[in-house]
């Protein structure tokens, strides 16, 4: 069955409850971090479900724990950029994304005197929970990210349609990676049935519909200046890039980032109108808990750039280029290319990413953490900083 | 489409491939804990899903956070129960539901001190944290708690059904509490298509086949003894009670707890095939953020007693009577029924459970917990833990 077109979706489909809450803090994150000149970026992360049932016990739902988009949301705010993190329902989040299950509780220990009792992380776990901690605070307190939540399709259109509206007037500024996994069919909402289905009813079929393709009018109507990447899953890998070029022909965005289901973690394509890129974790990056969302970032920041200094001009991959940052392994202190974070690292270990996204009159917070271990390090860091 | 039949679906469906580890620990926890004529409570939690295809990008997903199993888990460790907590992975868990997203980061603090950092929980959150935290350490302390995760309905009835088979040696003593909302229908194995479907081929029609009942089974051969409670969820009010008594005439277990979808949380009804007994908590309660989990699991455990005691035999619900843990509001020490654990209140707060669980030759480990703060309930402590 043809699917409908995107206005038809629009006026079939409710907008959430909460939709006008979420409008408002979308609205009130896009102006203040275009007032400062930040760029921004749209993180969509988790999948996206069907109801089958208008009471909703049981519901189609597309496969994704929420890994790569929650990863990602991380580096980019490492990079200076804020952060729309729109997201699954309990899917991964940014940091706590670490901290999965008991993880938590279990770092903690109780020290028990009456009305005084404390609770403290066991000292062998404060070297794992205290940059994740020192990175997560200064992104609360410089407001660097806004979070908000979908769970079904319709819902995560809504939410789309509006934040690209805030996000237009930023223009080139603004990036999309739109890494939620959307569904592709769904049940027209005149054809989902009210109450719970049941079993005594025998089997029942399920015709589903086609999701109609938003990335039409998101690249040509909504945000049509900013810089657009979507993602391609496949479980063929002879369809995987044919489908990405085919996703970029029609719909005249930046870039895809094209992956396999089974080997997602460790290896990616970035494919854009010129050219095509692969980023592959070594065995050493995996055995060392290298995210592959770092180098896959990284490159896109790198894009955007180009994008942003060419006047919005399309920016090529280097041909055969690796992306850096998931092989870095030097003591280093590092501004990134648009000044607006300093990586401090000790080896392949990143100690602290400082951000010096402008929030208000007093430019450029500054985070130290655990400076006092790099004497070397400390007067770069410093030097770093200046200039601003 | 009519079922198959339950030996069918395992013929046709291949275990887990994590399934001999999992079965090794269930098999060692019932043994350890039937050594010591511990009771053991199976609960299961969560929804099942339902792979549309081998390679799993969609499925069809049953809706259930988990919030009724995990929360149940709990309540059963207090009541000196050991607990098999078979949930879908990533649902909620004992303990860790309290601190969804990012409340435990926000309750932490860190004192940097270069070698010497810290990390401690904010004086303000050590009021909601110690209480949990204690009952937390103290389950893991006695080894009363052992978790599996299941994601399809086929990894589900394959750990049931080992579950099933290693409780058996309890007889009596083992509870079964089926909190999960397990899917009603599947697609057939040899119907699922190996790659991800594409969208340029169309909208699918998906049929689906009605799932065996495993309770059939379950109740009359993997562990006839057992006491054995089944959950029965519907959005449409006239159909609740005669669903409820239908399904234990079909499968004469002891106990549907039944609820409506839309005031679960605040509403069951336990029907027996003697009576049925409505639960609800009163605003008050929902107020003061009572679970209602409580007073179902404290009516379920007396019940289980009143079964063991009789030999087995059915025990009747109480006409109209009102369980007694959600409206509990005196200071207090009680031991409860089978003297397996200590509940000590202030007003309506439960600041220790003690479980007095048999682990081994030191029987009745005890915790202390914030006893000083008790002076007039220090001695009763001490009397309900003489006469192990």
């Amino acid at each position: 069955m043809a699917s409908g077109s995107w206005e038809e979706f629009f006026a079939v489909h409710l907008p959430p409850t909460d939709f006008e809450d979420n409008r408002t803090l979308l609205k009130e994150f896009c102006e203040r971090h275009d007032k400062y000149g930040n760029k921004i970026v749209l993180v969509t992360s988790g999948g996206t479900t069907v109801p089958l049932e208008h009471n909703t016990v049981r519901f189609v739902d597309n496969f994704s724990a929420g890994t790569r988009g929650s990863a990602s949301a991380e580096y980019f705010l490492e990079h200076g950029y804020a952060v729309i993190f729109m997201h699954r329902q309990k899917s991964l989040e940014p940091f706590t994304r670490h901290f999965s299950g008991q993880k938590l509780l279990d770092m903690l220990e109780i020290q028990e005197r009456g009305p005084n009792t404390t609770i403290t992380v066991r000292p062998d776990s404060v070297d794992v929970l205290a940059p994740v901690l020192v990175r997560y605070k200064a992104a609360l307190a410089a407001g660097a990210v806004l979070q908000v939540a979908f769970t079904s399709v319709s819902e995560y259109f809504w939410l789309l349609r509006a934040a690209c509206e805030c996000l237009a007037r930023l223009g080139p500024r603004a990036l999309l990676y739109l890494a939620a996994a959307v569904s592709d069919f769904y049940i027209p909402k005149d054809r989902v049935p009210t109450h719970k289905m049941q079993s005594e009813s025998g089997a029942p079929v399920i015709q589903l519909q086609l999701v109609p393709k938003m990335l039409a009018p998101l690249v040509n109507l909504w945000v049509p200046a900013a810089y657009v990447v979507s993602f391609k899953l496949e479980t063929d890998e002879s369809l995987l890039i044919p489908k990405a070029r085919a996703a970029l022909e029609k719909y005249k965005h930046k870039m895809v980032v094209a992956n396999m289901l089974q080997s997602r973690h460790h290896r990616v394509i970035l494919v854009s109108p010129e050219a095509s890129q692969e980023i592959v974790l070594t065995r050493e990056d995996i055995h060392a808990g290298v995210d592959i969302e770092s180098a896959i970032v990284s490159e896109i920041v790198r894009l955007h750039a180009e994008h942003l200094a060419g006047g919005g001009a399309g920016a090529a991959l280097p041909a055969g280029a690796g992306a850096s940052d998931a092989h870095e392994s030097r003591d280093s202190v590092t501004r990134t290319a648009h000044r607006s974070v300093c990586l401090v690292r000790k080896g392949s270990q990143l100690f602290a990413a400082i951000p010096l996204v402008c929030t208000g009159p007093n430019c450029a917070r500054i985070v130290w953490y655990k400076s006092e271990l790099f004497d070397t390090l400390l007067s770069a860091l410093v030097l770093c900083t200046v200039g601003l």
